[in-house]
């Protein structure tokens, strides 16, 4: 046990230490710098995290983060809202957006269908999907979940669980990563990229 | 640009930011963490750095953090006061105590004599440390700062600050760390061991 010099750095440092990934060495050595920063920056710090905290919620539509009751992509009349993207996190929204290149919408799983983690349907937000679509007004799915067992599982059951409306389904295109080379590339990759080539357009595609 | 879904997270990501060593992604990280906690948690976060910043202070003696004027190892009369160890930083008197067999009292530089970095004996706690001394009291003073060009620079400077108050002045030892390996020792280390030999004695040392 480090001794502490004094009980407040002792809180400090285990309440840094519950974040992932802190460990109380690194802990320890953020409490430190803090110490060495003005007050106010330390107020600043604080404030940042309870505003965040106590404001924002979930998006009521697609679960995305938000401050509002409905999140600046669901809310934005220039998105197309008869294209629903299916994501397990809200990183993987904001991964999706830094492309630039969709324009539709999306909808927030919060996991993957896991029995060996406990993870069923219903502790997914896949009820509030069914809903939407069900609604009408949605003519593709494209399934963006990772190409893991979980994430194939998942997309079979969205798949089955949707089949009756008349939508499209898609997943996004697996293949060699742009500027990688052929010999480095896993072979389930390469595999996939050689049968589900894509015609080619001279000139290059965007 | 990565496109948060509210200015608040951003805000949020930009504080942890300013933490060194913690990136833009791990900042994202901690802070979905801390959103999908119970409010209270973050409360319990927020409101511990703010005491930390707010209560903890310099002790007036040694520059030991402290919550008090004086902090508790100066204040405690079981400590041998006749006896200061010079060290760098908080961290070391922390190392230090953490292997019970200290029992005098510390002095906190602060830092080194660095003129690559440009710090200079005023940007160190060293008047305070000779202030000390020469009130007269102290019987030894144990030099503990890194064995690098700046610490020996320091411990030079600080050596002939103090040459002329009657004081033993010592260095903590420098040889092969307990259960190391002779050959995987650096040749200065094991130089250092042989040259500072101690008297062996038979049941061990302590």
């Amino acid at each position: 046990m480090v001794p502490y010099p004094s009980k407040l750095l002792e809180n400090a440092v285990a309440e840094f230490s519950k974040l992932p990934g802190i460990g109380r060495k690194t802990a320890l050595r953020l409490c430190l710098h803090l110490l060495a920063e003005d007050t106010s920056e330390v107020e600043q710090f604080s404030k940042a995290m309870m505003e965040m905290r106590t404001n924002i919620g979930i998006c009521s539509i697609c679960h995305n983060l938000s401050d509002k009751t409905i999140c600046d992509i669901c809310s934005n009349d220039k998105r197309d809202i008869s294209m629903v993207c299916v994501v397990e996190s809200i990183r993987d929204i904001m991964a999706i957006e830094n492309t630039t290149q969709y324009k539709g919408v999306y909808h927030v799983l919060g996991g993957k269908i896991s029995p060996i983690e406990g993870i069923g349907p219903n502790d997914l937000n896949i009820h509030s999907l069914i809903e939407r679509i069900s609604k009408g007004g949605i003519h593709e799915v494209i399934l963006a979940l990772p190409a893991t067992l979980e994430g194939d599982t998942t997309n079979y059951y969205l798949y089955r669980k949707m089949a009756q409306y008349n939508i499209q389904f898609s997943t996004i295109a697996r293949g060699v990563a742009v500027g990688d080379e052929l010999e480095f590339t896993d072979e389930v990759t390469l595999g996939r990229s050689i049968l589900h080539r894509t015609p080619y357009e001279a000139g290059g595609r965007k």
